[in-house]
């Protein structure tokens, strides 16, 4: 897939990983605005600290993305920061810009210190293989191992012109435990300040990467980066009103990327997507379906195309989540199987093919108030437990 | 296992279940002071409405407790409550007791109505067969896949006399889904109140049935109850600190049956004790330890026995709990991994033997405060996913 105007990238080998490609670089040629969510877990990997230390000493600006595979540096203390910083300088020093415009991204094996000499050996030759076509090979460097790459793109007008968004992320795929990292990283050619960035991520991650689940493992690594080089050129977009065409191709990829993740989990065969209205409050909504994501009763049948709808609702009785079970409804593929708290007689054995679906659609109504939460959900079968249980060496 | 002075019981097949057993029966010959805990999820099982009600209308008088297995009776209605009254009704006359002295508790699948007709066929049968010794029949007849019956002594002395507790419990052994309720009852021969009873009952459930997580779904039918029949003789017990014996006793039973319903769950093979020490609060310890005993990457590493402790930090690290992870250390086995966020070097060659052990000591230590937690989890294995994923028919 091509990039965005002014956007360039590459793959290299730097021997984190064996036998394959583990170091990726995506550079801005002249630069570009930036906003970046990160993980809330309260173990930030050192690439992490320092990205969201850089972005904002650099005032959102950024040249570069270097991101690796095979270790998350994360746990690692004073030596883990240090070798991330060493990876940030020798990157500046290549592309000749500030140190704080590289953006850095780590994912793999946690408590092992990056063993950044190999990633600064392998950075001229990256440099060298930067194209506008390289999106391809950092597609495939940044995976670990996840089924395949994932890319998305969307484009959108402005003033007139049309312009791209171009996505990559790497997901929960993993045969080595720890690599449950999500990263994501949405370029576009896009004249926008960091600050309208960042709403527009926001409310992109709310629908898409905050709506998903894999294992409700968050990772120490996780981050979702965009980055607008304005080569479109016009006027600098400010506000999610006059740019409602941008906002939605943003929200569009990062959709689809999320998606991929979900589909890709590891051993993951099928995928619910829960949805939960007429809750009290948005907050009473997101807990009941994230009590139904999580519940490992709830994935391993649906691993097993189990019509099982017992344990849904018995993991939104224990979620936390304020309602009465006689107004609670709930519908899967469109059949309602339990209305105001009763069994809906018959039902089950229609609803039961809903279950053997690729996506497997559940509607939990829970008659109190306005508020709805939507998640995507991946299964738990013997492929996860099968590359989760495995050693690490 | 011979019953406390006061009790009888016995077990009968009433064909909720294939060729087995699926009827208990306990019974205070001359009633018994009573105090249960139920649990916490919204959507209460019929039983356990019933129950609750009953136990108060009676003023905590139990006379008989009658247990099935083979269906939960739960998001059933109005007949599901009226098909447990109705077993209520027929235990009452046939033990000449009020209908409140009856109480219920059911195991199963979700959603099904119980057929009680086939249960009160039964309890006549029931009736004649009980006895002094029947506790074995019994505990057999509230199993549902738990590998084998669960049962739990102690003895305490009270003013000069010795008295016994014994305990019988099912745990979350399950092939058909939904049957994860845990079902535990508890009789002695004290001369107790219902007040002083729930007193100690909770306090012995907090550091046993409530530190436990097999799979962190609670059941719609969670009962633990607690009945004393005063033949013991004396004077009525009524503050725990003259009864510490007997506290001890209970809370030593409460433990056993935890253990093994933590040893016994479905397709676990090794199990992890969770220590959190040093949080600033015991409410931030909880949290640290639920989302690690929870963390599907853990239990899955657990079932490997995979030195995976990054994992660990990682599920601490997003658990919601208030801490530095500078403060940090990780001991498993009594050998410390990570000293103040940072890994020890070499320690994790020593540490995997750790890993292997059936029980796998963590210790996690935030030095934030006096803030404590322990909790027992189950680890998630490929029998767990055999054992759910199964179609229900």
């Amino acid at each position: 897939m091509r990039l965005p105007k002014g956007f360039v990238a590459s793959g290299a080998r730097a021997g984190l990983r064996k036998k394959r490609p583990d170091v990726a670089l995506l550079v801005a040629e002249d630069g570009a605005s930036g906003a970046a969510i990160f993980t809330r877990n309260r173990f930030l990997a050192a690439p992490v600290v320092l990205a969201k230390t850089s972005l904002k000493t650099s005032g959102g600006r950024i040249k570069a993305v270097v991101i690796n595979a095979g270790c998350a540096n994360a746990i690692t203390g004073a030596p883990g920061m240090a070798a991330a910083r060493r990876v940030q300088e020798r990157a500046a020093e290549l592309l000749a810009c500030p140190r704080d415009q590289v953006f850095l991204a780590s994912t793999g094996v946690i408590g092992v210190v990056l063993p950044d000499e190999l990633i600064r050996r392998a950075l001229p030759g990256a440099v060298v293989r930067l194209s506008a076509g390289g999106l391809d090979a950092a597609s495939r460097a940044i995976l670990t191992t996840d089924v395949g790459p994932k890319v998305a793109q969307a484009s959108y007008t402005w003033h007139g012109r049309r312009g791209r968004v171009v996505g990559v992320a790497k997901g929960a795929g993993m045969i080595h435990p720890n690599m449950a990292t999500m990263l994501a990283f949405v370029m576009t050619d896009a004249p926008a300040t960091p600050a309208f960035l960042k709403e527009v991520l926001v409310e992109s991650a709310r629908v898409s990467f905050n709506a998903i689940s894999v294992d409700g493992d968050t990772s120490t690594n996780d981050v979702v980066l965009l980055m607008a080089s304005g080569k479109l050129g016009g006027a600098e977009m400010t506000s999610r009103a006059e740019a409602v065409s941008f906002a939605k191709a943003v929200t569009h990829v990062c959709r689809e990327l999320s998606w991929m993740i979900v589909r890709d989990g590891e051993g993951a065969s099928r995928v619910m997507e829960i949805q939960v209205q007429g809750a009290r409050s948005d907050r009473d909504a997101a807990l009941a379906a994230h009590a139904v994501a999580t519940s490992p009763l709830v994935k391993t049948a649906l691993a097993g195309g189990d019509p099982n709808w017992g344990r849904i609702l018995a993991a939104v009785g224990r979620s936390g989540a304020r309602f009465a079970p006689s107004k609670t409804s709930l519908a899967v593929g469109g059949l309602t199987l339990v209305k105001d708290g009763v069994p809906v007689p018959y039902a089950e054995e229609a609803a039961a093919k809903q279950f053997l679906k690729e996506r497997v659609q559940v509607l939990i109504a829970l008659g109190e108030g306005p508020g709805r939460a939507t998640l995507l959900a991946a299964d738990l079968g013997h492929d996860y437990v099968s590359l989760n249980a495995d050693y690490r060496s």
